[in-house]
């Protein structure tokens, strides 16, 4: 594995690289005339109620008991908060004891893997995928494979599920609302999903785990609604981070949430404090712990996402792109108007437009725009949009229409 | 693994065994008349500049520039105060690239281990020792050894060691001041390592790290002298830990630094953030990085510690114990008064004294007291440790001396 870390500081991230490309022409032209595109950095701040409750219990509570070790699968009162409330919301019967709090969603994801695949045993995920699937997988000894897309509409291939759901299959990695697409899961998607899990259960004698990895659950826009995953299939792991929701990706907190009717649930998260001494994880800071629990429920103002998608997709679709309409998150992933999405992206520099190539996502010809940013900045970036779509692929308006 | 994990919960820790027995011990009688010395939780409150810094950043700093994500590697600034603050007391060349931020000692340990060693590897340690070594190291992959303890001083057993510096071993793991003995390593001790290391580097021809376990490094007593480890050896990996001069075990905050003059210093930096991606590590929280390093140099008011250690040492040796004086921690490791320490422990719980054997810690026949408790209780544990041992033991007191 030494060599392993080591060949991988060559193969950097292409959205890192991006996003370092946009970091250094800002600071030639200003960082407010780089649209960029390229990160998923929430870009609306924290909810009230977070900072309050960190302030509050920084200057009331005792140092000793904020500061002090917290148990190793999280503070038991957190637990029961985050349990209640998922139980409130989706009427799974959480308590504490199917609860494990985790480093935001990596850590979640760290420990499901852990938990549900040996050495060599295949974890299925869907195209379009997040990228750091593969080191969160295939690093734990475990080994990714990627069913290809359903382009058409984003939701699951289920074709080519079905012939890559081997018997080595010990789990299947889903991700919805979907980051690079947008797209949300229908309840159709979902049940079909469960139906054909369940049906290679039995078939093959053994459990398949579904890690449903959900930092974007609260993300979904109008006319939308997100199915909560576990309702659908007993033997689910929920990731879940705070990050999105409440605009604190530094700050490392989620959790996991098994199942109550998953197999032996409780041991699973009683589990997850035996692979943590492992791998260093030890459980979250205890501060924001408690500070996430106080605020569990509320969330940053999502509104401008929604704002923004719906700029960003009429754009697209007046220009001609080829797009699903996402129903969540804060990305869209249109199909780019040339075959080799990278060169598209390429070109789309030269006009300060910072796209990222579907190609690491897993779906070639494709690109992402992660429209956390400024609305005022959207708006000021559809021109150049439209400027780069024209000079570049002699697509232009006549008469309120777009011609070749 | 997945079977391991399994096992290992039937494993219980005996120190969370005994400190949960104190817990109920402390709902019959009182918690403040149970002597618990089980657990190495800080008994004294952070500093006021790390609630100041908290406090200052939570009410003043842009939310999303404080809460967004930290760079992998940590937050530059953190990194460069950090590596001035080593610079500036321990004179070696550190800059912000030899530094590499993470969750407390666990997280420093669980990625240097895996960046020195493959699965497979030995990495050697020596008695007693901190028991989380095991799944620290063992879960990675790498196989830890023990060397059995100087149980004269608790410096190192020389001999042993270079029995067991096989060809197979690539890291020996240090902890001074150490857990549980609170030994702090003399200069002759680490001259002595630093010169069989680099002449079985020659011999062997590839690269023996030490990786230098330091989270008591602040808490040393009057007389006594904690040297650098790093100094005296150029492949050292240093883990720390805020945890204990800060009494923030908690919020989960420590660093590596690796020395300068080590091989390919700033690449192993680098690689860590690629072993993060596959433990889901992914970087300590931001708050709590930045609060740190405006903290960084003060600590806890730690000279409790020093007082205890005095009153227990002396009544101990009043009392007869075979007791190597601690340099520093708040530990303190004699020697029991019958051959099986667990017994000896067992028999202490009726004077509602928790002692935890040493056993666990690589040296059986020993036991450890971890003296982070208020210093009013340590003065009235010590008439229940006479009477444990005038009556379990027949020593009595006779014309001001201890008699058989």
């Amino acid at each position: 594995m030494v060599n392993k870390y080591k060949e991988m500081l060559g193969a950097k991230s292409v959205i890192r690289e991006l996003s370092e490309y946009a970091a250094a022409r800002g600071k030639e032209i200003g960082y407010g005339n780089v649209f960029d595109y390229s990160l998923g950095n929430p870009s609306t701040s924290a909810p009230e109620g977070f900072k309050k409750a960190a302030l509050r219990i920084l200057t009331e509570c005792d140092p000793m008991q904020v500061h002090g070790y917290s148990p190793s699968l999280g503070i038991p009162s957190v637990k029961e908060k985050v349990a209640a409330s998922l139980k409130e919301r989706f009427g799974l019967n959480y308590t504490a004891e199917h609860i494990f709090m985790t480093s935001g969603a990596a850590g979640a994801i760290a420990h499901a893997v852990r938990l549900v695949a040996e050495a060599g045993d295949e974890v299925l995920t869907f195209a379009p995928f997040f990228p750091e699937y593969h080191p969160y997988i295939d690093l734990s000894g475990a080994c990714l494979r990627v069913v290809p897309a359903d382009t058409e509409r984003f939701q699951i291939h289920f074709e080519r599920f079905r012939e890559m759901l081997t018997k080595k299959v010990t789990a299947v990695l889903i991700n919805t609302p979907n980051n690079p697409s947008g797209t949300v899961y229908t309840k159709e998607t979902l049940q079909e999903l469960a139906r054909i899990m369940k049906e290679k259960e039995e078939e093959y004698g053994h459990e398949i785990y579904l890690i449903s990895d959900e930092p974007y659950r609260e993300i979904v826009f109008a006319g939308v609604e997100q199915e909560y995953v576990s309702k659908f299939y007993e033997n689910t792991i929920s990731c879940y981070s705070f990050s999105k929701s409440m605009s604190i990706p530094g700050e490392r907190i989620g959790y996991i949430a098994v199942n109550p009717a998953c197999k032996d649930a409780v041991t699973m998260v009683q589990m997850c404090g035996q692979i943590s001494r492992g791998i260093g994880h030890n459980c979250p800071t205890s501060l924001i712990q408690l500070a996430v629990a106080e605020a569990v429920g509320e969330t940053s103002d999502l509104s401008v996402y929604e704002t923004n998608r719906n700029l960003i997709y009429e754009e697209l679709v007046k220009l001609g792109f080829t797009c699903v309409k996402p129903g969540g998150t804060f990305y869209i992933f249109p199909k780019a108007l040339e075959e080799d999405a990278k060169v598209f992206c390429q070109k789309a520099k030269k006009y300060d437009l910072i796209l990222v190539p579907g190609d690491s996502f897993g779906c070639p010809g494709y690109f992402r725009m992660a429209y956390c940013i400024d609305t005022e900045k959207v708006k000021r970036s559809l021109p150049a949009l439209r400027k780069f779509v024209e000079e570049e692929y002699g697509i232009r308006r006549e008469n309120g229409k777009w011609q070749d």
